[in-house]
């Protein structure tokens, strides 16, 4: 594999590319539901203003763009017959959010097209000189904040969309088939959103890295192995409400205690594993007043492994502690699996064209790029089903993510930049 | 103390005012906040309409009836220039609750003044035979479900409102003032609802035992000694927020954890002691998304023991024991107090009726009424600052309260109601 460039652009173009990144992460940061901070949910009205930045800026490159069937704005430039490389992230965020996860990645494709593309031959418009054409996909909902269900958008697109989503509700009691319909979308087309493996030539994906490794060893960027398995469980553990003053401990059946047992038995069955992180998020108690003992408490499990088998292995050895836990206090529990996904492993091909790409970035070294495994989930995951996945990693200063303070350096944005579009020359020339 | 019966009602008029106690009780159940639960907080809608009801059934009995400057009902008959003996309860309710805390108080108050009216001299209206007027109270706030404070109604009529409190938010970010305003009342004027020690003869009060001491030793009604002293804290506990699969297990600052183990310490350093309860029931973690690790975690701590010296030494180690939890996962934690009333010894002079009415009442015993003291707050607590505070406990089934299953016997109630208007009689003759 050559570590010398393709790209031909200069450094100060690179750069105003990266200037460019770094000024749409904030005004999209500026579309929010809260005033105060970055809240920007799957089907939203906000979601309906980003996509049409998007398409804005997708139509002033030249591409053609539209909406599919599941709320995810797509921009096609090249062959209109030729099969296409995939290239996106999403645009949805967590609550009280950062401005780079998933958006950054987004716009890093836009410029990387802006690299490439070259004028028609006859001049009424843009293509890019490569053997496929390129798409560009800003994912509707990959955080799952709004039904609790991660990926949605990409699901729709490498068709393995599930018709028991349909009935997922939002807080608000609100199911996702209604939000389609308000949304302007037909739930009956979403099949529609679903694209054919001969169609596509692979998905590559530039995305801060949502930990510390890149930002612990110094580098800015690295080739994604894989990505980490997940599954996430609504728990509920019932108890009996009762007056908190009237109510001797020997006859308290106190839903909250048993659930901070579970909690912390998460922490300690977990940490106990070498790449193994669970996560309790959401964590709700009823009634919820001062004085009375709570009788339920619903709360949420995210559980991420670099294995499917560990990560299975661990989620059984919870539910015996909690059998264990409830059973002593006298308490119920169950639990609903409302996201499941396997770890999906990045194609050797598009790992070695993203470590082809920053060998031609960053000066050279002796080592090969740092390779490292996602704990966090991506829109990759789903993109696996349909076609060869790819994921670039940008460091992501003290690992902080799902936070307003996440950010990335300007810096290794463009080096992230270049790095992406040389990957895609050289998924191009096929030398690799 | 006599034994012998000075009410000359039949059981027939007894256990008819016994059904009317526990119809009112299903009538009042209705107006609720909530369709499928009972909720009725301070300043609301329904505590407007439960008013309303209240002044209807104090007229109907001759009674002069009025709103006080902090939403109290009050009922009055007897000598317009007599000190009043203030019998009473609370209207309001905590969230998903049951019927009968508080309101049967009420409803019993009014039976006995049934009980014991006589036409005026005039023919024209109602008094009472005795040596001072009965007031029959309906406080507007006992549970302090809406505002975190407890007692609200009873501290304006005991003179001890303080106006720090004006600020106290709900949940939807509507202060105490400006709930005041929008339900009619002048928070001004609060000030006009205080009641001298030289208008009242005493403060007596019925009501549902929300503990299982009764049940359990087979007793249909008891004697209170003193009410339980009680403090509440709203407790927050700082991580940071982050990503959940990103974030190794040692950059974690996970405030749900810290929170979890604090309401486990509750728990156990309470239970350790013989006369303390506390209670965790209000617990919200932020930002609550499923992939995000908690930043912050807000919940409550309700404090209760028999006597202050020791609630207090419990409450020094806990905070002692956060101290050291919250050290050791990297996490702040800050507190305020939102309520705390000293413990309440009821008068023996009331403490002797109430026993005498229990005597009089139930078939003759070798050994004296049951004497207990009460763990839940009571609107006595407030009134002890103004006049001498006696209370009856009646059976409260399996001790279930603050819950749709909360219960009381019709048998129990008729039994109360005799007993409490023996014990308004016996503190009328003065034969104590």
């Amino acid at each position: 594999m050559t570590a010398a460039p393709l790209l031909t652009a200069a450094p100060d173009t690179i750069a105003a590319a990266a200037r460019r990144v770094m000024a749409r992460c904030d005004e999209l940061a500026r579309v929010s539901a809260d005033a105060a901070s970055i809240e920007r949910v799957y089907l939203s009205p906000e979601h309906a203003r980003v996509n049409r930045l998007a398409a804005e800026w997708m139509r002033e490159l030249g591409m053609r763009t539209w909406q599919d069937a599941a709320g995810n704005r797509v921009g096609r430039i090249g062959d209109a017959a030729a099969p296409a490389l995939m290239i996106g992230s999403h645009l949805d965020t967590v609550l009280d959010a950062g401005r780079y996860d998933g958006i950054a990645g987004v716009l890093m494709a836009l410029e990387v097209v802006r690299l490439l593309r070259v004028p028609t031959a006859d001049g009424d418009g843009w293509t890019v000189p490569l053997p496929f054409a390129i798409e560009v996909v800003a994912f509707s909902d990959e955080e799952g904040t709004r039904f609790g269900r991660a990926l949605l958008g990409s699901s729709a697109v490498a068709g393995t969309w599930n018709d028991a989503w349909w009935t997922l509700m939002d807080a608000d009691g609100v199911s996702l088939r209604q939000a389609f319909l308000e949304f302007g979308l037909d739930p009956a087309r979403v099949g529609e959103a679903a694209r054919r493996p001969d169609e596509l030539v692979g998905y590559l994906e530039a995305h801060i890295e949502q930990g510390p490794e890149l930002d612990r060893a110094g580098e800015a960027l690295a080739v994604v192995s894989s990505i980490a398995s997940a599954r996430r469980f609504q728990l509920v553990v019932e108890g009996e409400a009762r007056h908190a003053g009237g109510t001797p401990y020997d006859m308290r059946r106190d839903a909250l205690l048993g659930a901070s047992e579970a909690a912390l038995a998460v922490e300690r069955i977990c940490s106990a594993e070498h790449h193994i992180v669970g996560t309790v998020g959401r964590f709700e108690a009823f009634p919820g007043a001062v004085n009375v003992i709570p009788g339920e408490v619903k709360f949420s499990l995210d559980l991420r492994g670099e294995f499917d088998g560990e990560r299975d292995r661990v989620w059984d050895a919870l539910a015996r502690e909690l059998d264990d836990i409830m059973g002593r206090r006298g308490l119920r529990w169950r639990s609903r699996e409302v996201h499941s996904a396997p770890a999906v492993f990045c194609a050797p091909l598009l790992q070695d064209v993203v470590a082809g790409g920053i060998r031609a970035t960053l000066p050279p070294r002796s080592e090969a790029p740092p390779v490292i495994f996602s704990r966090a989930g991506h829109d990759g995951m789903s993109l696996g089903a349909v076609t060869d996945v790819g994921m670039l990693f940008l460091r992501n200063p003290e690992g902080i993510s799902h936070h307003p303070d996440e950010s990335v350096a300007a810096g290794d944005v463009a080096h992230g930049i270049r790095a992406l579009a040389e990957a895609v020359l050289l998924r191009g020339t096929e030398r690799v």
